[in-house]
């Protein structure tokens, strides 16, 4: 068996939340607002919005009159939550066999959980239709909320669902065209400090295998990687990136191609674990020394020769803070949607710090 | 980087499929059924079912007394699958992080979507109180039938479920005390030919690290451990065998005891994917070789050095045929359940073809 190499860690970047315009769930009137206007109790307006007894026909009319005042709405998924019976949480992942959204399920399940809910999931397949099908399907099955990792770039079609009282939140990946609650990481800076990671050792011509350009998260660690070869004053030749499906032979091919360029790439940013898996292998196979950097940690990555440096992100955390903003939403204490994004951190193993091959 | 090292499979075992005992899909009357014995056509018997006009009054009444006396009962899961509008199979796991369940529900996913119907799953996180609590919810919320990995070994809960026509298969891990249709790989036999292959190359002191003694696929590979221990004829002793939970801490403990023992043993056999992962992490520590054999292939086995010899189960056959028996079943063409087993494969790499140390 193989040593295992020591790891170290860069200084993690402070967590940056921004507010978006417009708070949403602050502009919902609560039943204690309707009880505040109505001069009742909270117990008299939830007897009148339930439609139990035990309340005078003057008070219903006060009471329905600060209703259609405010415009209140009765959060139907929190009153199922409260009553406990049917609770559950909606998870839409882009794909099922993808390690890094095991992690992330398995914290939201936790948090689920915790609050006494039922986890149910489905997958995208990383198609928009498909995503929006499921995200309906889940509604209509009276999921109490939402966690999703959008295909998609247009979320309107949740809209409906938003004012009915459906908790979302988005994770991985931003919401398009609607005003959400989003948990990221931080994709463009952790991309960023990989290449610069990679410059810092020697290598100027440097390749970036990505992710189709329209998901997200594939586009800002480009970003990312432009920003570090700018910072450098190094001149990105088109031959040196290749964007597209993560299946390992159109991967094989773009490392390929990239290494037997006449003038070819001395090191490799893979733009995510899939990519990097199929690097690994096709750097295995050649003669001389390629570096190595691959966004997302991967199982064993440290017990490979030389171990595999990548920049991590906390998959876990990911699906933690997005659950629990959900349940802060279903409770009523959230009061305007955010963007948070979490740090991602450099790990060094070895295949990053391999200096050019010529 | 490494070499990759080459590898080499042994003929896999043929496929067996058992009969239970009574047929239960046989035993269901169907619209056919009905038609036949009422002298009319399939659409006729439809439309009554239905509700739809276009049958006379006398025809109907026809229908209706072959539908008493067949004593048929209307698949409506079946029926709104064909509709297509609300059409959803549910998949209960084991745990959502665990990378075999991966292929295996996306297989299910791509078949389920080959038939024009939603995945959703869920998670039992390995608690019987849990499954019943998932299945019994997906069955709420109309699921048109359940693909079961199971916690529990008793399911007599889900009788009335499957009465009401919910389409069930188990996999991985049978059904408790229920008829059910069942696809498993076949866990004794692939970890039989796993151990037989450390003693064919010079192995005696052997040890056997698995999950909990209470899980079937646990259980089934220590009895094909044991099998393949009495056919050479080795007395096993109590030191080499550790059950319990596969959290890194307890395996490593497990794996460090076995290996300070003052006969140590020279090979390890791990029972899971989750295991062998931290027993190669405790081996590559170790001054001296030790060989290793693992259930389930792991990502980037085969870049390790040496490549990790392991017995793999076909993940994503397991999925394809419990999700095809499902929808066999849906559409009435199975006429009883099985317990189909998929054979395993071993997969020579490198670390299990180690001699003894000593």
């Amino acid at each position: 068996m193989v040593d295992r190499t020591g790891h170290r860690t860069v200084p993690e970047t402070p967590r940056r939340t921004d507010r978006l315009s417009g708070p949403r769930y602050g502009n919902r009137p609560t039943m204690k607002d309707v009880a505040a206007r109505a001069g009742v109790g909270l117990k008299t307006v939830s007897r009148v919005v339930n439609g139990e007894p035990g309340v005078t026909p003057e008070t219903e009319r006060r009471v329905q009159e600060s209703i259609d005042a405010l415009g209140f709405r009765r959060n139907d998924s929190a009153r199922v939550l409260r009553k406990g019976s049917t609770a559950s949480v909606g998870l839409v992942l882009e794909d099922l066999a993808d390690p890094f959204y095991g992690p992330l399920s398995r914290a939201v399940e936790e948090v689920a959980r915790a609050h006494g809910a039922l986890l149910i999931n489905g997958s995208s397949a990383e198609d928009a239709d498909r995503e929006q099908e499921l995200v309906l399907a889940l509604c209509a099955r009276r999921v109490d909320g939402l966690v999703v990792i959008p295909a998609g770039d247009d979320h309107r079609y949740l809209e409906p669902e938003l004012k009915a009282g459906v908790a979302t939140v988005f994770v991985d990946r931003p919401a398009g065209l609607i005003d959400a609650d989003v948990v990221l990481s931080d994709n463009f800076g952790g991309a960023r400090d990989g290449v610069a990671h990679l410059i810092a050792h020697g290598h100027r011509r440097i390749g970036f295998i990505g992710d189709m350009p329209g998901i997200h998260t594939a586009s800002e660690r480009l970003r990312g990687y432009r920003a570090a070869m700018e910072d450098a004053d190094i001149q990105v030749e088109d031959a040196w990136i290749s964007l597209g499906v993560t299946d390992p032979e159109r991967v094989r091919r773009a490392t390929e191609e990239m290494l037997s360029h006449p003038d070819p790439v001395t090191a490799v940013f893979a733009g995510n674990n899939r990519v990097t898996v199929t690097v690994i292998r096709v750097l295995t196979e050649q003669s001389r020394q390629v570096a190595l950097v691959g966004f997302d940690d991967i199982e064993l990555a440290d017990l490979l020769q030389p171990g595999v440096t990548v920049v991590a992100q906390d998959a876990a955390a990911l699906g933690r803070t997005a659950a629990e903003r959900l349940f802060r939403q279903l409770d009523g204490t959230l009061r305007a949607p955010e963007r948070i994004e979490l740090p991602t951190r450099l790990i060094t193993r070895g295949s990053g710090e391999l200096p050019p091959a010529d």
